[in-house]
């Protein structure tokens, strides 16, 4: 019979993984929010019951994952009643022990930036699993490489340091391209316009390596123009210092 | 008869630039360069006669380009000989005038990153042209042309807002890409892990627009993934203080 799953959380990855694991056959009995609204949001999507009561859930289902924000995994699995199906959270720089009050528990996280309202092709997202025993990496591996050709174990030191990496070449990543787009925006000028070079940067970075591929004023000591840009930037404290702390970084790296 | 060019400097840009005009079928005739031996190596790829005097520049060439590192243009120009060819600069942050001891001059600005090591397509490197007159727009028009099918107009001021653009939106990614880099390697993990990921984050940026695109902790508020990272990076000072502004600074976004 097919392992059925309850999904606690309605945010991105809630939202990403529910449908893959919909799409791909696994029925998905209840969405759990605190917001109710949010849960039937999702539920809907994947023909599942919405609840915002963690002692509503459903004893017999083969899986749990805890899509919830870091600090609320903690909350989540205190209120949680018992149940004998693997629970498994998909943060990337939580202990997998968190669980431990389970009998059989993992993680199942997924390498890659998600957004409710992007699709992207799961099959390509990197999923890295940690369980402990079995039975959890029995009913892990089957539903990862059901949704993802990119299935690889990681153990929780392993993934703290991808997450880490996750966070500076993708989200802060996103973010300078924010500034930017700011920026241009203030003067009446398109974000694509950056397209080629942002497209060639990327391109760059993962074909030279970065450490190589670096250019621009931090990197040729070019202090005149590095003053320039702090003066324009003068009226964003928060851009201002960005600039500064960037630009010591690059020539420190190359300094050694 | 052809134009024929003197390309002053010889790092990433002066290599690209005189490659793709060369190619194009216009004669370099010199290429300076304060350090002979780097003169050598780009006249050699360019069938150029190396030269580190200034005052050895030929007095008839058509353009003039000058390709070093902003504070250098100005030395440049003092030192250079009389000319009535058209003498250009390539940076992005220094004002057209700064030529204005010349009878035509102007700017031709390549708004993509290069890297001497590192091919790339110049046909769809983005060029910025600005000029003082109509000689120097003819013959401005007619090399970029010649080189890339991306020429547009922008003046100074639009030219340094899309040059301090390209600082956090290539320089300063690339930065953030390299620091992943080096945390991934401290713990023998490939940088190629990341490949997905970034891939996505500059398709999603370029697609949603990147004020839209935001995930990660600090886009969700979440305090606890955050001091557990910044603990992890407390050996490096510099990756540290990076993690805590950028964590700021998209807080602020979101807040407002």
């Amino acid at each position: 019979m097919d392992k059925t799953i309850v999904i606690i959380g309605a945010g991105n990855v809630a939202t990403h993984l529910s449908m893959a694991l919909k799409n791909a056959g696994y029925p998905i009995l209840q969405v759990f929010s605190r917001k109710i609204d949010n849960a039937f949001t999702l539920a809907s999507l994947v023909e599942a019951k919405a609840i915002d009561k963690l002692s509503d859930i459903e004893r017999e289902a083969d899986l749990y994952i805890i899509a919830v924000s870091d600090v609320a995994i903690g909350q989540v699995v205190e209120a949680m009643p018992e149940v004998k199906g693997v629970v498994a959270h998909t943060a990337g720089s939580v202990d997998m022990d968190v669980l431990n009050r389970f009998a059989r528990y993992g993680v199942i996280y997924p390498f890659q930036t998600l957004t409710k309202e992007k699709e992207l092709d799961f099959r390509k997202v990197p999923l890295l699993i940690e369980e402990n025993g079995s039975v959890a990496r029995r009913i892990l591996l089957e539903l990862a490489n059901a949704i993802s050709d990119h299935v690889q174990k990681a153990n929780s030191a392993k993934r703290k340091t991808l997450h880490i990496g996750a966070v500076f070449s993708s989200n802060f990543v996103n973010h300078l391209y924010a500034i930017a787009y700011e920026l241009l925006k203030k003067e009446g000028l398109d974000f694509s316009l950056l397209e080629p070079l942002i497209k060639e940067t990327t391109q760059k970075a993962l074909t030279m390596s970065p450490i190589d591929a670096q250019t621009g004023p931090a990197r040729r000591g070019d202090r005149a123009v590095m003053e320039r840009h702090k003066e324009l930037l003068n009226s964003n404290s928060f851009y201002h210092e960005i600039y500064s702390i960037l630009s010591e970084s690059i020539s420190k790296m190359y300094a050694d």
